[in-house]
């Protein structure tokens, strides 16, 4: 299937993906035009003055959510600017329409810096009832949800780190179990430090984890390195960071590997060297860090890609729509990693009795939206 | 009719007044949801990378208006905070729905200095594509709207202040037709130097009018005054200013009387100093500078209010819709005051025969979007 030219088509062919509609559907003849406007809007006016906490109440903030990008990290094409950023913004506001019944409204920004970002988020803020930030480079992102989560009184969500960490995590919970094993006591090795893999050293770390080591082109990523951007350097705090070496060190009697980085980083040379029954998490996207048929052909136990078309898709779909679900109905002022860690449990624990083949619910269970949402309290 | 009880049971009952839907309303499987979000959606974002005119091919953009208020002036109620400005934003978008199947975003800004007005709705504006701004108070309504023209490439529109003033000019072509006057030699008095009463000013001065006098509690606005605020100064680049006296020396022998300022403010003793045939305009809502009945005793031939409860509402409505449908279907990217004039024009000759009752098309005309959009070339 060439996705690519079915989605310029559908594209022009809807002049976009998301229209707006009217809330009330009966005719609205002058009586209700004065109630929905002027004058009869303006006692709604006053009684939100009055009460600001009533926003949500009298206006379709309970129920909405921003998505905003710079378009300085689109998909895996990069830096393209806010404009071609729309239609993953757009896109993304159709996946919460039809997963969670959440509306959604795309915005882009054609400011780039951390203070500016910030400055035109929470100027803004007061319209939605959360924001989703997307596709936004790292180091700056984090940055940037960290000041935003300080200084928004509604619920921040970086999905890019934190719905790709979550999916991970319930991922691993039933891999590690698929093959017998503690988490606990794993070895991991990550390859990607931007703001996935980053994302996803912490709340491993934070759901308890054996030893974690990150590799980029020159070896282990550890204290004896001078040569580290900001990105590994963030990435640091989540790592094991005290023994340098190979990448062929770190992977030699690991459990786990875990890529958010580019195609074919892992051999199965290197499979061959990780422990008894390895799992294998080759999530670049479109094409993983070792394809399945080989990574299988090499030995691995649990195999996990971004992909739709390998058993156990990570697809950022499977915690979001449930996260924000639950924010807004449940009133949520901030999404924390307690809340992380409990819908990657709720989302492990639909997995009945997980299978090589099904470490991770699809996209499409219809249990995933109201299960996480109950745990965003 | 109670419109605060019923805007308030409306509001909560349908918890707001707009919602987002998916404009391919078709089951989305796994293939449609790969053409719309991630991979096919990277195909689009790169279409518009190359060519960023193609925005609109492909985004909703091509049928969207934001709604942009900092909650200054809202209604007649004042500077209330960005919060309390969302019902009203958010019935305007509902009016763009209603009137123009346009898609329509509030957005409320907890910013308020023309600065960061102006560097926010500018990061966000590629988001969009036109923006109708609402209910900032005078004068940095001015400057925010002007620097906005300058600075973005696509249509801004300060509604408050323009979509006033473009039916007031064409209910005034229409109540000089019936009384027998000419309007490029009547002498008009104005009350209200805000947003409205500058904009009816600079179009009635564009359009060509005989004399142009405001008046404030202290008289006439003139030359020789050294009293005057901000928005009165911004006010006199379109006024006789050399002229000082009473509102009694202004009132005297004038032919139209524009009100945009408080209820009461005209007496029928004011009335019988104006020449034969006086036209009113008291556009005060929800309370006119006098009430029609009493008005009418008093002589006046041709009366308009902001009222739907009376003949010759001054109604934005009547305008804005069509203006922005124009401007989003034929690609314009400033909407000028030729626009603004020929609006007037073209809403005035909708009025086959105008007569007293009549000067004005009725919000609900449907010949009023295509009729407006097709003079916004």
């Amino acid at each position: 299937m060439d996705y690519n030219e079915l989605a310029l088509t559908l594209h022009k062919q809807y002049k976009g993906k998301i229209t707006t509609t009217l809330r009330d559907t009966s005719d609205l003849d002058r009586t209700k035009l004065s109630a929905y406007y002027s004058p009869g809007v303006g006692a709604v006016s006053q009684a939100i003055a009055t009460d600001p906490s009533q926003l949500p109440t009298y206006t379709w903030t309970n129920n909405l959510v921003a998505v905003i990008s710079d378009g300085s990290a689109i998909l895996g094409l990069g830096d393209l600017g806010p404009r071609a950023a729309m239609p993953v913004m757009e896109g993304k506001a159709l996946l919460f329409k039809h997963f969670a019944n959440i509306d959604s409204v795309p915005i882009v920004l054609d400011v780039h810096t951390p203070d500016e970002i910030v400055a035109t988020v929470k100027a803004m803020a007061p319209s939605f009832g959360a924001i989703n930030l997307e596709d936004i480079a790292a180091p700056k992102c984090f940055e940037i949800e960290e000041r935003l989560k300080t200084e928004c009184d509604i619920p921040v969500f970086h999905d890019d780190q934190h719905g790709t960490a979550v999916v991970t995590l319930a991922g691993l919970i039933n891999a590690t179990k698929v093959v017998g094993k503690q988490l606990s006591s794993c070895k991991v090795v990550l390859i990607g430090a931007g703001a996935a893999g980053t994302a996803i050293a912490k709340l491993l770390r934070q759901y308890g984890i054996g030893t974690l080591y990150a590799v980029d082109s020159r070896g282990i990523i550890s204290n004896d390195r001078t040569d580290l951007n900001a990105e590994k350097t963030a990435l640091m705090d989540y790592l094991d960071t005290n023994v340098s070496g190979t990448l062929d060190d770190a992977i030699t009697g690991a459990d786990i590997f875990i890529g958010v980085s580019k195609p074919g980083l892992l051999t199965p040379e290197m499979i061959a060297k990780m422990n008894a029954d390895p799992i294998v998490f080759a999530l670049a996207n479109p094409t993983p860090e070792i394809m399945p048929d080989l990574a299988k052909q090499a030995g691995v136990a649990v195999m996990a890609t971004g992909r739709s078309d390998f058993p156990n898709q990570v697809n950022n779909a499977i915690a979001f729509p449930g996260i924000f679900r639950g924010a807004l109905d449940n009133g949520i002022k901030k999404i924390t990693d307690e809340h992380k860690l409990a819908t990657a449990i709720a989302i492990a624990g639909l997995v009945a009795e997980p299978t090589a083949d099904e470490v991770i619910p699809a996209v499409f269970d219809e249990r995933l939206v109201p299960t996480i949402a109950a745990v965003i309290v």
